[in-house]
């Protein structure tokens, strides 16, 4: 490990106090714009993001259909930027989702959607961005500058704000009071740290991983496997367990290693039977699971912290997976704050 | 090679038979289908799918949104079947993709939805199925029992009923003509073949790439990383070309292996820029393309027919796709007719 605390880890470590702030200095904005949302009862909501905050967005996409019962559509931006063509989202509620609010094919999809009369909302970290300038509602993610090109608090501000619109959008008085608790269980995840420096000794001639999850933990899988990219160039691909069997399962040779996410909850059982078809083809797993017997019939298991609601799981369940690409990339002596070929504001069209 | 040409090339080199049966036994089924969407005039097109029908969705959803002007979400099956969560689909056409028809969670979706009054359509290859028999509607895919286990003549089917459909609905007699063409275009995609077998002896010892295309071939690089994965063991990781950029483009190392799909189109700018990029970064760039000066300025160029329109570009673009998996596993001689660890019907809750 670099002698300085790289930024990257000082940012990770600030989640609890930026997720405490969005809590302390947003809450009343969740509140008028679920009231808003409410009045004009949208059938369907369109997610519109790129890179982590795409991986936000698979979040949102779970939460808003499992919870809200709404119709919810992942947007691609090229349809309007590339084709032309122009959805019908006047009836929609455009939820667009971008730390810098830079990119411009996100900000099309907004105007597009806003000029037809949908309500539009941006999830942003960059107050006066183009995109926070394009929408009719934006909240904030309070996070602060992220100086480290891999995107950390921003993600999981993102994750909160999308939860806490949630929970108030179906005024769910339970689910509310769950979110208070958030930065304290991301305090809690954080404590993993140790056991992640000893796995990133094991793993650092990995050239090729697989990261699984299912439900609310799909999009997690998206991001876990961005971090180990960008951060260590380890060439880690994310699969829903179910989609795994179609296919890709065909990869898995003897010492394969498949980080699996694993939070208690409605899908644990089809995840954990994948874990014991793994370990049959000799796989190398590392869970990330609240799941005693689990963690222990794993190769190695980094425990999350209990009693986490399964629909808030993906903010404990990402640190690990973030603590684990700090870590790798440490161990290999890449550049932890900028890695090769990446700039921290990407714009595409 | 081995000697007796495998099943799997068999049903590769059927495809131009299969496609021109479509049109000759199955058109005026889509177009009584079409009149029917026409009447009921959704907003919103909902697609489901698992493995390769998935990735029909994704060229399904780039259609009907582009072409047809729809509203297109991916379903999350499990959020119905895990999380009991009904979204509203009265208004919505549930268009459910699957060559066995037997997967239980995409029929869920379709029982949901007509259930509520949707509209609902199958796209199969076997009648009968429980799939089938949940639609209101079935289209076939005329295939014939396809015995390999990597889907290649079903997947192609099911992307010309898409287009099929998306024509009709539009009644767009230019379009509709053009997919006339397709057999013959897919006939003399197959042409490539000898080059691709050179190609295949320059990868045998490859162990990761990145498949990148945008657009209409967005769900194509899907489909094509499949393949590899399924034949070749090879880790393929699919990319639209606006994503790499976030993130993925750290990975690029000299020598590493991009396969581009970049047919002539709206996205070839973006496309042929990513090339100039990666070769910058001195990576290794296999185009699939019919575009000259891109072909000669790869480091290996594969000719696809020219004069395709753009949105049928992805049944001609994953021709090479398909053939360089096949030559890949004879090269390192893998079964190619039962990949290891695969079934041929996957049947996910």
């Amino acid at each position: 490990m670099a002698k300085a605390a790289s930024v990257l880890k000082r940012e990770i470590f600030s989640q609890p106090q930026v997720l405490q702030r969005i809590l302390r200095q947003e809450r009343k904005r969740v509140e008028v714009v679920a009231r808003r949302i409410a009045e004009r009862d949208p059938k369907v909501v369109v997610i519109v993001g790129r890179g982590s905050a795409d991986n936000a967005g698979i979040y949102s996409k779970y939460l808003f259909g499992a919870l809200n019962k709404k119709l919810v559509a992942l947007a691609t931006p090229s349809l309007i930027t590339r084709y032309g063509a122009k959805p019908d989202m006047s009836d929609a509620l455009v939820v667009a989702i971008s730390q810098s609010g830079a990119s411009q094919d996100v900000a099309a999809v907004v105007e597009t959607a806003r000029a037809q009369g949908g309500l539009t909302l941006a999830i942003t970290n960059t107050p006066g961005s183009p995109l926070a300038q394009a929408a009719e509602e934006v909240l904030l993610c309070h996070a602060g500058e992220e100086r480290s090109v891999a995107a950390t608090k921003t993600y999981t501000a993102q994750l909160l704000l999308v939860a806490l619109l949630s929970a108030h959008l179906e005024g769910n008085k339970q689910r509310l009071a769950s979110v208070e608790r958030v930065p304290e269980l991301v305090e809690r995840a954080l404590d993993i740290e140790p056991d992640v420096e000893r796995v990133a000794e094991r793993l650092r001639y990995l050239e090729h991983c697989a990261v699984v999850g299912r439900g609310f933990c799909y999009g997690t899988t998206f991001e876990i496997a961005l971090k180990l990219k960008e951060l260590t160039y380890i060439i880690a691909q994310p699969y829903s367990s179910a989609d795994f069997r179609h296919g890709p399962m065909a990869i898995v040779a003897p010492g394969f290693c498949v980080l699996v996410l694993a939070p208690q909850g409605k899908v644990m059982d089809d995840v954990e039977e994948l874990c014991a078809q793994l370990a049959e083809r000799k796989a190398e797993v590392i869970t990330v699971s609240d799941k005693a017997s689990l963690l222990r019939s794993s190769t190695v298991g980094l425990a999350l912290p209990r009693n986490v609601p399964e629909w808030l799981s993906p903010l404990t369940c990402v640190v690990p997976g973030q603590l684990l690409a700090l870590h790798l990339a440490a161990v290999k002596g890449l550049p932890i704050d900028t890695p090769r070929g990446l700039s921290k504001v990407t714009v595409t069209r």
